[in-house]
């Protein structure tokens, strides 16, 4: 039984507020149980230098997290004057899986930025960030569309992410900090709805895992995974 | 007239929602029409090195923005490596505003900071944040009262802001975002509830002012931050 | 009684000693009693990037404190890596005062760097570098106007600054650093040779001040920037 | 086939050289084929503040590569003033990985640094990094031990990485860098000796990969760290 | 001939005005001709860490450059964020001269800053500084001594130093900017009172320079020190 | 007689190992006893934009030493995000030299960058690298004859460094890092074949130097050196 009352297989709550916030192209609140992160996916013209002339535009992502979101304050990394390496691990796994979502060669001399803050966490920050960050870069794909910036839509493919675990040796999906803080092994999972893998990442933190426990742990993140598909789709709605 | 048809001694819309994350000691979220700043309070042990030994506490604020906060994306100031003039010049003024509000003396060896983080931007981010992160600040001291890390309440008195200014030659209160760029003169002020005032700061962006001009605006403050002092006293009902 | 002898009303010797250095097109060693600043003004080709193609010019300033202009030693910003919030903000009111002075429409591709650089400090080092800088500036454009890089000359007025403040409940003006240190109340006022405001920053350090003691301090800073404006004058012949 | 003439499951010449550097405590030149890695081992009395009173020790990685270990040069991370987010992210990879073959509450209070700089890259630089570095540290606990700065050594296993990927739609292991250029998906693999995992990162870098690639490359991975074992065993000899 | 019309031995009119401002233990102002740089001595309880328990103090400096002390104007390294190479060497030999001059285990539990910022460069500003902040660290040691903080003054003897170079062919000693640009070799000397050497820097900008020109370069420093010592104790009377 | 049995006119032996890595366009470990330096020359298009339009190409130099390249480790620059003093004063040395042995002007619009960073410290780094950095020019200078983006070989000369020093009252060359700590004065000198100076640069560490110390060292030097010349000559073969 999980602390929660939560099966091993079952997703917390899970919330897609789009339009959060009113500049950004895309804007979206995404929540899974009380973690709550913002996405907002900008357009902005121009590629970067790197891509100059390979007829093609990039997306790019930045997460942070206010300093209070945690259980106790965290420095403000712009007070500190730079991102620790955790903040830049999750922005570039962020960013890699968000570009699987994307035709770049259809974009054009673009940069979309999907900036993931986090107003409150709880376990899982980075997974909610890339399922909420993938909707804020479908409407900030729409919206060029409507603004005939793209001829079609470049969008191929709903991604989504779900963290899972083994925790006190048994294999759990969705965890939150308190499962986190305790699990023996912790493994994000990015797939596509086809059902392949973009990313996967699991690191034993107390106790090496076994083929066995991997293999639960995916079927676990494969099955999560397509319920945040069915909410990505329900929220255009 | 003004372009929201609001008359030149109307704020817009104030609310101050408390509690609105989980884990600081004080968390609301302020909305000056649609602008909105999130404001946490966290207390941690021990006052900054400098005041050791003189048996007081420190209150300290910091302040960021979200970088799609605005019409157009603003770098992160995380990935840039630091903070900019404006921002610092920002939370300078919201801590001295804060301090205002508590008897340090009484607070014992601790150390409050209010983060101030700006959701979305429309205009007066300062003086929102000084209002909503005086209810936060409220709300710590309440906590720390209730864990009897002090005798008595240190909380002294409310503490509000609201930017004036002169647009199209006519003296107006809580200018918006539009208001603001067109602005002969932007001015911000901070009080106390007996209509005295912390901070005074009036710049002339196009055109100098005159003694009367500051007068006006002086006038529109301090009825307009009557109205903040009765939201901050609601808010705890 | 001010502990220097002077009355409420009185400011400390000014004196404004023009080509200070050899290099620079303004450069002015300015003092204010005990204070002393030196305010270079450097013209350089070239307008900032996100003023290209507006056909305008730029003013902007940089201040700087040696590291044994005060009583005790203070870290050197260049050694620590960052300048800190306090010299940000007083180089952002410097620069905007001085864009006061110019018409910065018939500037042309141009940019003019006033650094001011506090050789000794005893209060007033804003307000000094105010006053000072804007005679480097004046030379400087003059100097344009002798090469033939500007048509006529595009000094368009005055600007000085003088701080005052409630003392032990007085208003004086032009606190030296005893009175400093010990002030309720610090306002700093720049304004225009036609008695108009450009900068009204007033902070209640320990006590709120009332619209009566604003009202005072104003009256004796309007009076003593009319001899800064004299001072300036003079320095010309 | 593969442009080396290698099999899939071939792994290219792995080489141990220890005693490279005279100072470090455990000092090893790893070459995964024409990949070249010095991993060297410190030991510093005192573990990380934030560990004290805990009764445990720590060990922790950087990485760096000289600025033409590669093709074209890249700039050198101590001029550029921060380390890259690729370094960060390798760095925390070797450290995690390097702590699973450590009984951190055996070692006292004592810090290892595993430093692993590479002077030649052809793919695989963080897989080297681990299988080298862990022998590093093998022989800094061995020195810790022979000092009696211990009890017994605190080694507990054998830790060794491997990249495998898909690579023209097949399963590959110990990508060099031609391969790592083209490969659809690229994973690193960390195992102990009991055939548990320590950490598996997959990434799509062009195409999704399924549970049916996936196995394939977990088989990869899994008999070639068998064979790093045997290289790290035969070292010591 | 010199195209300032000094003889290849003549050294610039060199003037050292004490007490220059007011606040620093020992404050000078050293002019080698136009070449202007103010030195401060200041004394701080406490030796840094590393010497803590070696019953020893410190002597160490900073150099700096006013933005405009030059003919076009620099970049301010506070500005930038760093301190640039030429600056941080010129500090090292500043600090390393003027140990020189004291002994440091007389000293006590103390560092003596030596802050020495070019106020107006012509050419020679390292040497200037050595030579004028050998004055302000003679004033502030005797400022120690008055204030009993030693028992002897611990000045061991002066340190002065001047510029030789190579220009044209010929040894020229105290170069100013114009001859500086276009020296053949540019060496700074560093010597005591006995006439033996503390730092000798010769290097060749455009052409070696062969072991004649570096005995003719040493004679023309010998000799123009001496006179630095003479104008040295001169500033005492 | 020296620790090591040498006599004070012996260097140690040196050995210069071509092509040690494989991707830059000159590599060379260069040995001076116990000293290891890994040296390597990259050709880039493009010469500093403030040469633009000279028509002209550059040479420069970076410096690195591994965190344990010595008896105790070193932080990483890179992690501390600057590089030191020290560091700066070494590589611009490195840089001046080696630019002493090109003729740029026939360089074209190149920039060719030493890397030096040291394997493993035991005295005299910056005059190993110097050294070996001019054979990994040679070879880069070599390789763009090959690839005819020269028409002749710009090399005018070999340039070797050398470190001499005053060690118990006795001049000796190549000091090792046991007597670098206790050495009187310890200098640096870099010469070019035909025995004339391109640098030189002397500390006295404890004692100051006479000039017949200098010319002792000096003697040391030349002679030395021209067993470098000879073991740079030979490295080609």
């Amino acid at each position: 039984m999980r602390h929660s009352g939560r099966t091993p297989s079952q997703t917390r709550q899970v919330t897609l507020t789009r339009n959060f916030t009113a500049h950004a192209e895309g804007s979206v609140l995404v929540e899974f149980g009380n973690t709550k992160v913002l996405c907002t996916a900008s357009v902005v013209e121009g590629a970067p230098r790197w891509l100059k002339g390979k007829g093609q535009g990039w997306v790019t992502a930045e997460y942070g997290m206010l300093p209070r979101a945690t259980h106790t304050r965290n420095d403000r990394e712009a007070a500190r004057g730079k991102q620790s390496g955790r903040t830049m691990e999750i922005q570039r796994l962020i960013a890699r899986s968000l570009r699987a979502a994307v035709d770049l060669t259809q974009l054009g001399d673009v940069t979309i930025t999907v900036d993931c803050d986090v107003i409150q966490a709880d376990g899982g920050t980075r997974t909610a960030a890339i399922t909420g960050g993938c909707v804020a870069l479908y409407d900030a794909l729409s919206w060029m569309l409507a603004k005939k910036m793209v001829k079609a839509n470049p969008f191929k493919q709903w991604v989504a992410a779900l963290s899972v675990g083994m925790v006190a040796g048994n294999a759990v999906c969705d965890l939150d900090y308190v499962e986190d803080s305790s699990a023996e092994t912790d493994m994000n999972v990015v797939m596509t709805e086809d059902g392949r893998m973009i990313e996967v990442q699991g690191t034993a933190e107390a106790e090496p895992f076994s083929r066995q426990d991997l293999n639960a742990m995916l079927e676990l993140a494969e099955n999560g995974i397509r319920d945040l598909f069915d909410a990505q789709r329900a929220a255009l709605v």
